[in-house]
């Protein structure tokens, strides 16, 4: 299979350049020379002369065609790491529809191996909640590989976009004494092993870098940060998680939450044209993995989705007429001055316009402290509103929020106080306000959950390495 | 000042296109349109028909200069921030050598003011002391705004060093069940308003994402993060946070911790060299802010040290010997087996070589479980070494380390116990190897402590917007 000189070549120089996976495929290696790669074998079909065997590193979701010979290949096994050295060629027989070229391996090294009797990933289908319990095998499965290298390709893009748009990025802190959403449910934190406290006083993990990012803002004028963020809920439900990672934007000098809706209308068509044209995105959508047409039209349907122009605004009080004037029969019934729950807000994304859908001004009791409240606040004599919006999507509903921050530092000690919040745990927080400040607003997107929502995950569990809920945290 | 052109163009347009300092100034729009720039008054100099004003909004760290009427300038104080319209022309007169163009004002707004007599931040001096104090207004600090501008710089750089590589950046989880580096200073997590345990066991907030980065490097070979970390450290020293980021790389298919450092020195390398190519660079070495020349060389130094081709590997061994063969009276005299103390390390960086130094090798007591033991321990029959490395500098110290990971399930298992941990807490992680594993390793580096050195700065309190330490956690 492989010619006796390039068998001498191999004996005499012994070593030879390494490559990765996605080096050999994806950028296209000249052919006909002999290489070393190193990998984890997807699978194997043993014949009677000759083992192919499909190899992968997680550089790529493609995998690379390796031939063995049958005494080379008696050992082998699925999941088992190898080092292959040979000759990278033109693909002879077998699968030669799907790869142009193959590695003829002269030497195979074995570096660790895994017993098909034992080893708990086996070739079938495995249930999502037995993966779930063993998450640090789980990672090799070729879904868990893919939706690791789109997060990668999801950073760098955002860092990208808002690079170009000379936001700083920053890092905010993740111990804090502030309780931004004022819900209760946080996490607090001690040393382990003192009976004196670390801190002088109560501290929590963050639920929010916002406040913080506030601050930057009056520095830096167009801030942003890609934080792990944390929240108690005892929510066993497929959109929550006890640690998840949060990207946040603070912009300063902006007049109006129009601005804020259009960064980030910007970018996520930013982010989801490249998506679209990038191997990631093709992998994804690819018939090569295990996903059935309806869900792989599901995808495309929702990145085109996003793609619409001119997504749509309504406000709050728009959104309670429609919904009051459907036919639809609620759980709740839509009433102004009351929280919109998953049911309407799924209604209003999927029936009521064909674009993501803003819904702006709020009322002021429905939101948190710190959002402005709006001048034109007399159209609604009885309901004072703010000036805020949530992006509402089909099959998730909420997938961000944003809004305009008070600025005016009365209203924003009167509001403090209505929400039962003590002025002094935030007065750095009103300092802000005090000297030099200026309108600014922002908006937070739940990463994950987003993640999810792009790769057709149902389960944001199944989208993080690592998923922390209510009691589960192992590993 | 402006001509009745532009004046009566002004008001009938009403509205211009708003500009960042940074496009203005460093991005060059052309001169002679009007345009609208928002930001906060650095400097004041009132004469008796003109006001200069220089504006600077963060984005870059260069301010523009303003020009505005006497009336116009009446009301004004450094710290306000501002909305000015008005001609971008050529310089007419006063800080002429310094700037070609500058804005001439026609409409002023003061977005917030920032009244003197109670302003914090005042144009003189401040202590670093009474600063840190006031973390949230001292982040308006020029200092400040150049090491926050800094770490986004170098944030992208990083990432694109690693993409290009094809390495994934991750998210390993913060909440953890393994106290990583066994120091047992932790902090423990709970949820805050809770009888009964929200999760199931006791639970961490990391101390390093390596163990979960190494069952990550198992799938995708090569990986990274960059990550908040935490360590309930008493100390008050100028090097230590209880929260900092940590930059970690974890690599699989690796023969060498040659191949490590080697990669950690192209890392860095190229971080610098793009760091004296750019803005941000150019601003830390400018002779426009309050740094004085032997700073600014000493920063100059640290560079050029970096870029040293061939960056000095020792062993621990003969690093021992270097010490015992020096003249110098250490405090703790040199000993095999012993720690190298911060004084051993800077006198070895310092004065045994003149590029950044890899201390190698170190005896295996002295090191965390999960390092490799040496095959060539037979040199040491009494002390057997693990293949890891220390990145040493002059004047801080270690910046640095890594290691191979010990992969052999049996040796592994020896460590654990050797170090008096639990094997059943490290299941997961001694699965790793049970299946398909490979010869691997990785590197951590002080992210913090890395842009402090970079940019000459003291005390690493003084690098972090809202720095975390011994019983400090304001904001």
């Amino acid at each position: 299979m492989i010619s006796r000189y390039f068998k001498r070549k191999i004996h005499k120089l012994g070593t030879y350049k390494t490559y990765s996976v996605k080096e050999v495929i994806e950028k296209q290696i000249n052919p006909d020379q002999i290489i070393t790669v190193y990998g984890w074998i997807r699978s194997l079909r043993k014949m009677k002369n000759v083992t192919f065997a499909l190899i992968n590193d997680g550089t790529t979701g493609k995998t690379m065609q390796a031939v063995l010979r049958s005494d080379q290949g008696k050992g082998l096994s699925t999941g088992s790491s190898v080092k292959l050295t040979g000759l990278y060629t033109t693909t002879q027989n077998g699968f030669k529809e799907k790869q142009e070229y193959e590695l003829h391996v002269n030497d195979l090294q074995i570096c660790g191996y895994a017993d098909p009797s034992s080893y708990p990933l086996q070739k079938k289908h495995h249930d999502v909640k037995y993966l779930r319990e063993k998450a640090h095998l789980r990672l090799r499965t070729e879904s868990m590989c893919r939706l690791l290298r789109l997060r990668s390709f999801l950073i760098s893009i955002i860092s990208t976009f808002f690079s170009n748009k000379d936001y700083i990025q920053t890092h905010p802190p993740i111990l804090t004494s502030s309780d931004c959403e004022g819900s209760g449910k946080i996490f607090e934190v001690k040393s382990s092993n003192e009976s004196n406290n670390f801190f002088k006083k109560n501290i929590y993990l963050t639920v929010s870098t916002q406040l913080h990012l506030e601050a930057l803002s009056h520095s830096l004028s167009k801030v942003w940060s890609l934080s792990p963020i944390f929240r108690a809920e005892k929510s066993r439900t497929s959109k929550h998680l006890a640690e998840f990672y949060m990207l946040e934007a603070e912009i300063s000098f902006i007049n109006d939450i129009e601005d804020l809706m259009s960064i980030l209308e910007q970018m996520i068509h930013d982010l989801v044209k490249n998506l679209m044209n990038s191997p990631i995105g093709n992998e994804i959508l690819s018939e090569n993995h295990k996903i059935n047409k309806k869900d792989r039209i599901d995808i495309e349907n929702r990145w085109n989705f996003f793609l619409k122009d001119h997504w749509t605004r309504m406000t709050y009080a728009e959104a309670i007429d429609a919904l009051k004037n459907s036919s639809v029969h609620f759980k709740f019934p839509p009433k102004y001055g009351h929280d919109l729950q998953a049911e309407h807000e799924k209604w209003l994304a999927e029936n009521y316009t064909h674009t993501p859908l803003f819904v702006i001004n709020y009322p002021k009791q429905l939101k948190p402290f710190y959002m402005r409240l709006n001048n034109d606040s007399l159209k609604h004599p009885d309901h004072d509103t703010v000036s805020c919006f949530d992006l509402l999507l089909p099959q998730i509903g909420e997938l961000a929020g944003g809004s305009l921050r008070e600025e005016r530092i009365d209203i924003l000690k009167q509001s403090i106080v209505t929400h039962k919040k003590h002025l002094s745990d935030l007065s750095w927080y009103i300092d802000l306000r005090r000297w030099g400040t200026t309108k600014h607003g922002g908006f937070g997107l739940g990463f994950d959950r987003f993640l999810a929502y792009l790769a057709g995950i149902k389960n944001i569990k199944d989208t993080v390495a690592f998923p922390r809920w209510y009691q589960h945290c192992n590993f």
